[in-house]
Formats: structure tokens, C-alpha cells, sequence
């Protein structure tokens, strides 16, 4: 039937699809029509409510639409049925039932609505739009005739065809002896669930109860190498039933990744022994998920995963032994389509599960969640995305060309390394500030509401101590020192202030601040800063090489993905020169944008083949075999940086006078600075 | 390149597709090219041997094409390297390497023959053109490249889709956490199976080795009630390399079909512990046929297998409780895909299993083989195909159209009912004369080379003994004792004859034919030829009922598929009229039909389409509700037949002149006789 251009207009939020269609059709077969994906599991017979929707009331100018209450059909027996029954709110609509009858603007409810975290500016709420690769269908089929003797499987086939439009379903195996039972049980009426990514193969049926059954779930997660994170969802509305961590038991076998490699090496069933840990928490986590949000895990059909390429080769059973030596191959780098039995994950025995593509060697799934996540190339401005860990995992880009590289970073970073460093935990400093003049510091402490310099910040840290320093603060106390003068440019803790204060200590030839005397006494040491320096001039020397690459000298703007960056200031990551000049309100930190990728995958099958597509177009920098690296790197030892200018940082922060110093040396002239000016001139020049 | 009409002329045989190639094409790009199947692992090295081909010499006028082996190019250094290594027939060369110099006629040889079990004449030998499910893919692959940090499994799928053509290649989950080790061994040269059955999924790697893996073997298997039999096939020759059988290992669950579904609705347990049973002997059997041929299991990668509705259920492990019941539901019809592991059968890990489909509750996969085998739908005489069993199958047709019904036959034909009759075994009569002067018998057991009324007989019996009717000789006793006229058209023993021989014994109200008088004694009562007549009137009710459907008072050829037909002489089944009158030369024992289709369908995956279309097709008539069936059934009660005429029979056969009788009653006329005169004459009539 084709619409007339005198028929009412009817706009889909938030998908924006528009079209006309003739008085009387309903609001679900418009949507449809559209490709507006509206949830239907009951077929049109109003008794599933999951079609609901939401007339937007108002005169619309920029669509030209004054929309009404009075241009859909009344509410009709079914309707007013299913509101009896279930309950269905006053401003909601049944789409199946409710019909066009002048100009509309609908909403269709999307439920799953991604809070970014948020460092300096309120990101807007993103909203995955649904179209899950399960899809419940109800279904009645005819009873067995001797006279056209299709098996049972055969007319329910032939019925999801003739209702839900599925040709050519296959139907997993499991399932065979069952139906006959299940059919009977329905009497005829049964629900299939159906999986439709494409990709993996036809539609496919992976579960089928007897009647109405109402209830889809999914997982997504983010298999960390420390913390494996877990959304629960609702497959149907699009809710996060409920998310939850645990740690990563393979940390007993190593904490960092190469140490579980090497214990996949050194122990012949290490590997084994890894795949089955971290397969027994995720299952577990299930259950603790499935046991908040009240979810029978029967129900969950379907999953997504990232994780680093190491977490990703030992959850998929692969010896990561590869991954630890160049060239660094991955067993598989495209997406990774199985079922959950195969790989011993409790679920539905026919539940699916999808592994996001990896970049690279070092580049893994879980970068992909973070760029499906932030799409940097779904803009035109050059984003930088950062995930820090003891990998750095980098991407840059933009709609024209993306490109990613890993830098080894270290363990700085997250404290290891450093003398006082520690784990985020109640005791751990987390925020720092030195005065400039005094250069006494303040500071906070996890679990403790006062800065240390306020009255009673002792007592109330009686309960927790004052243990260490954990990785967000150490960027902060380092870039403080260097905002105070305590360290110069070159990153040489400066004796001759040890005359001025007594936080300025010596320690065998270099110097050391004392950020606490106590027990235990917590100082930064040359050491530790030379740590600091070491782990962000190799993320800010992958940056420039990714930024050379793309021949940019700026980043239109940063996003911080992890839990580290969920933490930083990004003003002192900049003054510390971790990453590159920008507007700090162009910095954000996007919290675990891995996970949020998951969740993309997970609601929304489109947003699979999206990712495929664009983790073939990115393009693989290996640093180690980039000759310009090494130089990008020295230059990156500096405060923020030897050679490149922060001018927006210098803006918004006092940055202090250039210092240069040789360790142990006090701050006066040395020769270095001249070959700095002599740099600086033959730049100009160029 | 298009060929132009001065190109040479090649002609694939047997095949017959023909084309034009340019001087210079490799004899195996020509065959690709017109969709000829030559098998290659290798892809054109000249390693594997695979696809090698036959000149034929001599004028082919009917294709107006003079083949030599002048018109293909020499062997070269590839080919002398081969026939070194291992050895080329010199009429043989590898496609490969030949280029084609001039017209030829070219033979691709095609190990798999099927001799039909032939009883009046000799059927031509069928060739199983080959196109396997399975094919097995050598490539070399590109090492991994820090700068293409594409996985290794992802360049092996790009290298398969470069060198042989498939996109999109699925992989089974359980070769991922192997395919780096299987690489490095094989120095980056591995060949994949690759199962390409599009009806399933789309090409799948089902199975990896490192190097070149120059052998795939698939399994035909025929789950019958009585007997499973299997054939073990290089998929890559065609060859059969072994066929064997074993017991039904259900037998103790019970006898017949029905026994077995009332078991599994009186036992818990019943459908798993039958499952179980046919399962584990299926892998026994593939275990059997293995050594046998000298094969590792491992290499078996496809298999396909056939039984009829209740062995295929309980084979897929679905309760068939609803198939012994109106309305008779398969639980499916169509045909089933599944991985060999998920039903428990030991072959290759990642072995698929293919079932064809039933054609209805009572018409199996069984019968969809047996038509597949015999292929009335692909001639256009009408075909009469029957198997013999507890229930009889029966298909009728030809190109235009095919009907088929299922006859419940009971287990008389198997000897069972029979009050001297016993299973095939040494010491069973399997043949049987009777002089129609003397009445007297003679007969043959099995394991006796003598007749019984030859000198010796008696001695060379003494180690079998003399123990029983088997069901083959039970058809031709009851037909010699008509012949000879001890029984009526009606089947009644003819009391009177009592007086000229001691064979015509009383029983009661009625009598008895002895056929050996010892130990033990052996005679058809009244109640065998009762029981025989019951039998064969519902098959041969059932295959008129199917002649009406087609609206043909004849059939133009009969094969009779399963054990049983292949034993009996078709001139005795058409005295009795359990088929309907036909030359007799145009009545063939077929063997086991169900398990040659099975092999079609293993050796080319056409032959799958082909018969999934075709049962789709098939018109399925149930007896039971076909009101005519009871005149039909009652009519066949008589010898041949009440009402249908044999006159292709009495041209081959002495029939005997009619003769009425009721029970006990001597040969002399009776009122009887007048009814079937008025009868006859009212036939005249119309």
C-alpha cells in the first residue's frame, strides 16, 4: 500500500525516521516499515506490552508536525484488556492495537540510557537504540494433520515464517527432542527465541518455551585483567537489570599479563588452569547478577565480550603464549561467534556469545568496546581515546581515518613501581596539593572526608591509616611538585630547596618530597618520579606517533577510558604532559567505555557489524618498530614536554618558570637550557 | 577470457558437460569452470594426487569430437615428480598440471558403483557423480605481520577465499585454541575441511591439519529396526572402503517398532537408554568399518544416515511416543543438521551429521532414501518402489508426480505370526516347490547347497537341522500351495485333496499342508496362509490406493527395496498379489535403496537438495482415512486378487483354475463362485 502525500506524517524519537502512511494503520506496522526497531514478542495479540509507545504531544515546527493524543486511535478493548491485566501507564500506548489517525511524533521508550562518567562538563546521557540479535516470537501453530504430515518442528518453522517473516531457520539441536513436549505444553502456542546476527549464520532458533514467554536477557562484559565488570539487561526494554565486578582469579597466577603468559609457558596446564578461572568467575558473576536483578539465568540468550587481547585468548581457551614474543599474533583478531555451552558459560543451553574483533596483538576487543563506544569516526573532529593500564591502548581519529597503537606503559601508572604507591583502597592518598610558596602539601585519603590540612582529619583517619599513595594521586603529586618547582622540567627533584623546607629531603645522591611523616613516613622519590616520567613519555610518545600519523599538531578533543581515567584530574595528566595540549573541557573521562561498547553490541546487532567494519578500516601502528619512537619518547621525558607547546594548558593553568637541573644539581642555569633555547629556535626556523 | 568457437572442444565425462577452452587452460580450470566436480586438496600443486583424469581416445561421432591423448599436453617436470613420489598410472594425468592442446573427451573416474541386487536382470552398475559436503583445502598462509595485525585464523581465511574461492568461512569454535600450533607445525602450509552443505550454514572450517592432509572418509549408515548397515567412503575417491552391519541392539527393548514405542511410555528411561543403545552401536559399527578399511575415525568428517520415523527419532534422541498414535507426529519432517559430537558419535570432532527427511509418521527417512536411490521422480514411467518390513513403505510415481502411503503390513513377511516360522538362519527353508500331480514338496535350507529331494540332502542337513520357514520361503509355499491348487483363490485349504495325499492333513475345523514331517514338524496351517493373505492384502491394498491417487490401472516397473525383496522371487509375490501385475522383468530387488540414497546423498551434496525438494512434493496418503481402503484391502484378501486381472502374470505363469472354497469345505462348487461370476461379468459391463 503506498502512502499519499496527503496521508499523516509520523516521526519516530529518537530514531528520527519519518514517513507518511494512510489513516488506520497501526503504530507497530508503521515503525516496522520504517525499520524502527519496536519490541513485539506476542505477535500483535496485545498481551506481551512490549510495544509500547509514547505520543509526543506539541507542535513540532522543524518536523512540521502538530502532534496529538487525538491523532491516534482511543484506547480499544485490547488495550483496556491488557491495562486490566498488567497495568499499562495513561500516557503509554500498545502499538499493535493503536493506530494513525492524524500527524504524530512517537516515542518509542529506550530504556537503556549509558551514564558517561564525567570529569569537567556534563556529557549527554547516550541512548543505545535496541535491536538485539534475539528476538522472542510467539507464535500458534496448526495442530499435526495425517493428511500433510510436516513434523511438528516443520509447522512451527513454516509459522515463524508466515507471522515473523524468518525463511530458512535453523534450529539448534538442543532443541529437537523438546518440542513436541513444548508444543503440547502450549497448546499450540509457543515462543521461539530467535538469533539474527546475520553474521554468524541464518536465524537461528536457540530456545522455545511453551505460551507467552516474556522474559529476554543479556550479558555484557569487560574481562579485565584486574576486574571483570558485568551489565545484566533486559533484551526487551533495553533496562540494566544489574551491574556488578569481581575480581580476576587469574590474578593468583600473575598480576600483570605478561606474568600469566609466562605462566602459561613455565606450567603445562597453565593455560587451562587460567581459561577455567576466569570462566568459573564470569559464570559466577552471572549468577550474582542474575540473583540482584531477580533473573532467572535460564533467560539470558545471548552475550557480549571484550577484554585485552590476553583476557580474550585465554577466556576463548587459546594459549596467549604468541602474544608475549613478536610479532605478537593473535590466534583470531576478527569477531568471535559461539555458543555459550561450547565454551562452559551458564546460561540458556542455546544462548549465544559474541567477542568484539581485536585491533591488534596489543590493541585488543576491549579497545574496540571503548572506540564503538566514544566513535571517533563517527565525527568529524580529531578525538583522542586513551585506555590506561599497564598497556596503554591509544586510538586517533576521526570519519576520515582512524588509527591505534598499545605503548608500554608500565605499571606506574596504577602504583606499582612506585615506593609508596598501593592499590586504590580506604588509607590510599587520592588527591594532593602542594603550596607553591610553603610547599607543604595537603592531601585526601580514600575513605575519609577532609583534606589532611582541615581539623580532625587525623582522627577520622585513625580507622583506615594513611597507608599510601594510589595511582590517580601519584600523577597529581608529581605534577603538583612540578606546578610548586619541587621537580624541574626534567623532572630533577631540586636539592637546593631542601634549604627552604624540610619537606625537601635527601636520599642517597638525589633528593625526595615527603608528602607524610608518619608511620608508614610516604615520600616521592626521584625514583618514583623517573617511574612517572618513564610510563607517560611512553603513552604521550604513542599519542604524537598516532598524531604524526594522522599529520595533526592537536586533538580536537580526549577521552579518558578505564577506571584510571575515571580517577585523574585530566588538568594535572596535561600538566604532566600524559596527553597532549587541549581545551580541558574538551577532556573526559568516559569510565568503562569498554563495557559500554559491550552493551552497544549487545542492544543493538548493527552496532556488531559497525565495529567489524571499522576495525578492518583502523589502522595498526606498532610502535616498537617506528624508528621516530625512541626520539618521541625523550623529548616526552620532559615537563609536560621538551619540544611540544601546551599553550591551552598554559591558559588555564599557571605552569611554573623552565628549570633545568641535572639530578642532585640545584636550580640554577645549566648548559642544557641553551640547547633547549637552540631547539626552540630551529623550530622557528623550520 | 571467453573461448572463442575455434577453441579446442572438451567433454567431461560422466558428466557430459562440454565446452571451449583456449589452448593452454589446465584441464582442471576447465572443469571448475564448467561445474565439473574434480577433486584437488592440494590446489594445484601436484602434491595430493586428487584430480587426476583419463583421456579418452578415439572419434566420439555422436559429439563430433576426436579425443588423443596428442590433444593434452605432455607430462611435466610437476607430473614426473608425482608418478616418483607415488606412483601415476601412465593413462592417468593430474588436471592440474595437463593443459588441453585439442579437442578431448575427458573421463573423470568415479570409484563409487553401487551394484543393485538383482534378481532377473542385470540393472547397469549406478555411478555416484561426486560433489561432497566435505572438501579438503590445502593453503599456505602469509606469517604474522606486526604491521597487518591480522589474527592467524583471519589470514587463513583470507588465503581460502584467495586460493579457493569461499567467502564468509564460519569456523567451529573447537579449532580456535588450536589453529596456532597447527600452523606453526605445518610451517604455515594446513589443509581445512571445509563443509560446504549451504542448506546447513554457510562454509564452515570443520576440521584442521598441519601440511598437506590427503584423506576424508564420510560414513552412509541405514538404522534399520532389525539391522544397522553402514558404508565407510573417501570422500575424496568415491571409494566404498568398507560396508558393514550389526544387530539393532534395541531388539532387546522389543521386537517391532510399536514394542519399542510402548517401552519408552512404560520406562522412565526408555528413550534414553534406546538412544543410547543405537548411538553407542553406530560408533561401535563405525569402529568395525574402520579397521576394516584401515582407517583412522579421525578422518571421517561427514556422514549422512536413514531409518525409518522411530529409528530417526530415537537415533536424534526425541521421544517417538507421538508416532504410535493418531495423528502419527513427527516431531520433524525435515531434514536435520547437527554436529556428530552433539549427538555422541565418535568421529571427528568437528564431523557433521546429515538425516534426510521424512516424508511422513510412517514414511521415513528411510523411504525418502530408497526414492532417492531409485528416483521415480526422475523418469517418466510410473515406478512402484516398496519396502518390505513390519510396515510396509510404498511409493508411487514418476516425473510428474509422486504418491506415497505406509501399509501396516505386520510382521507376517518376517516370518513372525507364522506357526513353523523363524528368522533367516542356517537350517530356515528358504525355498520351496510343490508338484501340483503329486502334492508333494521340496524344498532348500540355508546352509545346505542340496534340494531336499536330491540324494544327501538329509545327511549334508544334519548339522543345521531343519528348524523352521523362512520369511522368503513363506511367500513361495503359500503361492506353490496355490499353484498346485491345495489352496483357493480364497486361500482356503482344500479339505478334499486330503484323500489323495498324506500332505493334506486336518487341524481342527480346518487343514493343514505339511511340508516336512520330523522334528520338528513343519506345516502352513490355514491360519499361516491367513496370516500371509492379511499381509500382503494391506500392502497391495495400500499400493492400489496409490494407483487410484495416480489414476493408472498398471505400473510399468516395481523395485522392491530392504532385505526381504531382496530374497524373495518377485514371480511368487505377484502369484500372491502383494504387488500388482507387471513384467516380470520389470520387477527388481533393489537391496538396501534406503542406504544407497544415503550414500547419494554423502558423496554429493546436490543429491540433499534434490531429495529435500522432492519429499516436499510427495503427496502422502494415509491409508487409514481413505474410506475405499477397506473394499481395496477385502478385494486383496484373494489370490492374486478378488477383482484386479494379472495378465502379464498368467502370460509368464500356469495360474490354476479358479477354485471357491470356505473353511474346511471340499473343492466342489459352492454359491460362492456365482457371486464372483456375476461380479466378473458386472466388470464386463462397464
Amino acid at each position: 500500500m503506498n502512502a499519499s502525500p496527503t496521508d499523516p506524517l509520523v516521526l519516530f524519537m529518537p530514531s528520527g525516521k519519518r514517513g507518511r502512511f494512510p489513516v488506520g494503520t497501526p503504530v507497530l506496522d508503521a515503525a516496522r516499515q520504517l525499520g524502527v526497531y519496536v519490541e513485539s514478542v506476542c505477535g500483535g495479540r496485545a498481551t506481551c506490552g512490549r510495544c509500547q509507545i509514547e505520543v509526543q504531544e506539541g507542535n513540532f515546527a522543524k518536523h512540521k508536525i502538530v502532534s496529538s493524543n487525538d491523532h491516534i486511535s482511543p484506547r480499544g478493548p485490547k488495550e483496556e484488556r491488557y491495562d486490566r491485566v498488567r497495568g499499562l501507564p495513561e500516557n503509554r500506548r500498545l502499538s499493535c492495537s493503536a493506530t494513525i489517525q492524524g500527524d504524530l511524533v512517537i516515542d518509542v521508550p529506550q530504556d537503556t540510557v549509558v551514564n558517561a562518567q564525567v570529569v569537567r562538563k556534563a556529557a549527554s546521557d547516550r541512548i543505545i537504540e535496541r535491536d538485539p540479535a534475539i528476538q522472542l516470537c510467539y507464535v500458534e501453530i496448526e495442530e499435526p494433520d495425517m493428511h500433510k504430515p510436516l513434523g511438528d518442528l516443520d509447522r512451527l518453522k513454516i509459522m515463524l515464517g508466515k507471522d515473523w517473516g524468518f525463511d530458512n531457520l535453523l534450529v539448534s539441536q538442543h532443541l529437537i527432542p523438546d518440542v513436541q513436549k513444548i508444543l503440547r505444553k502450549g497448546n499450540w502456542g509457543v515462543t521461539a527465541a530467535i538469533h539474527r546476527d546475520l553474521e554468524a549464520s541464518r536465524p537461528n532458533i536457540i530456545a522455545l518455551w511453551p505460551g507467552l514467554h516474556n522474559e529476554a536477557y543479556g550479558i555484557a562484559c569487560d574481562i579485565g585483567s584486574t576486574t571483570i565488570a558485568m551489565h545484566l539487561v533486559s533484551l526487551l526494554s533495553g533496562r540494566i537489570v544489574a551491574s556488578s565486578g569481581t575480581s580476576n582469579p587469574q590474578i593468583r597466577f600473575g598480576e600483570d599479563l605478561m606474568s600469566r603468559v609466562s605462566y602459561v609457558m613455565m606450567n603445562p596446564d597453565g593455560r587451562e588452569a587460567m581459561t577455567k578461572a576466569v570462566r568459573d568467575a564470569i559464570s559466577d558473576l552471572i549468577g550474582k547478577v542474575c540473583a540482584e536483578g531477580g533473573v532467572d539465568p535460564d533467560n539470558i540468550l545471548d552475550a557480549v565480550f571484550v577484554g585485552n587481547p590476553i583476557m580474550h585468548h585465554l577466556f576463548l581457551g587459546i594459549d596467549p603464549t604468541e602474544l608475549g614474543q613478536a610479532p605478537f599474533a593473535l590466534a583470531v583478531s576478527g569477531a568471535v561467534h559461539t555458543w555459550a555451552r561450547d565454551i562452559g558459560i551458564k546460561m540458556n543451553y542455546g544462548a549465544r556469545i559474541y567477542m568484539l574483533p581485536c585491533i591488534a596483538g596489543h590493541v585488543g576487543a576491549d579497545a574496540a568496546g571503548a572506540t564503538l563506544s566514544e566513535g571517533p569516526y563517527r565525527q568529524d573532529r580529531m578525538m583522542l581515546l586513551v585506555d590506561v593500564g599497564t598497556n596503554a591502548e591509544i586510538v586517533l581519529g576521526n570519519r576520515a581515518r582512524v588509527v591505534a597503537a598499545s605503548s608500554p606503559t608500565g605499571p606506574a601508572f596504577e602504583g606499582a613501581e612506585i615506593s609508596s604507591g598501593q592499590r586504590a583502597a580506604p588509607g590510599a592518598i587520592e588527591r594532593v596539593r602542594i603550596d607553591p610558596a610553603t610547599l607543604e602539601p595537603k592531601y585526601r585519603v580514600i575513605g575519609v572526608d577532609k583534606w589532611s590540612d582541615e581539623g580532625g582529619f587525623e582522627e577520622a583517619a585513625k580507622a583506615t591509616g594513611v597507608t599510601g599513595i594510589c595511582g590517580s594521586a601519584i600523577i597529581e603529586v608529581v605534577a603538583e611538585m612540578y606546578l610548586s618547582g619541587v621537580i624541574s622540567e626534567d623532572g630533577v627533584v631540586d636539592g637546593s630547596l631542601a634549604a627552604r623546607s624540610p619537606r625537601i629531603i635527601p636520599n642517597g645522591r638525589t633528593f625526595s618530597y615527603l608528602l607524610r611523616d608518619g608511620e608508614p613516613r610516604i615520600t616521592v622519590t626521584q625514583n618514583d618520579v623517573r617511574a612517572i616520567q618513564l610510563a607517560k613519555a611512553a603513552l604521550y610518545a604513542g599519542v604524537k606517533l598516532l598524531m604524526e600519523k594522522q599529520g595533526v599538531d592537536h586533538v580536537d578533543t580526549i577521552r579518558f577510558a578505564g577506571a584510571f581515567g575515571s580517577f585523574i584530574d585530566p588538568k594535572y595528566a596535561m600538566v604532566l604532559g600524559l596527553i597532549p595540549d587541549c581545551d580541558l573541557a574538551e577532556v573526559k573521562a568516559v569510565g568503562n567505555a569498554a563495557g559500554t561498547g559491550a552493551l552497544m553490541a549487545l542492544l543493538n546487532r548493527e552496532h556488531r557489524r559497525e565495529i567489524e567494519r571499522e576495525v578492518a578500516r583502523i589502522e595498526k601502528i606498532e610502535t616498537a618498530l617506528e624508528p621516530h619512537f625512541q626520539q618521541l619518547f625523550i623529548d616526552a621525558m620532559a615537563l609536560p614536554n621538551k619540544v611540544d607547546p601546551f599553550p591551552k594548558l598554559a591558559a588555564a593553568v599557571k605552569l611554573p618558570p623552565k628549570k633545568l637541573l641535572a639530578e642532585g644539581e640545584a636550580g640554577d642555569g645549566t648548559p642544557r637550557r641553551r640547547s633547549r633555547e637552540e631547539r626552540a629556535a630551529r623550530r622557528t626556523r623550520d
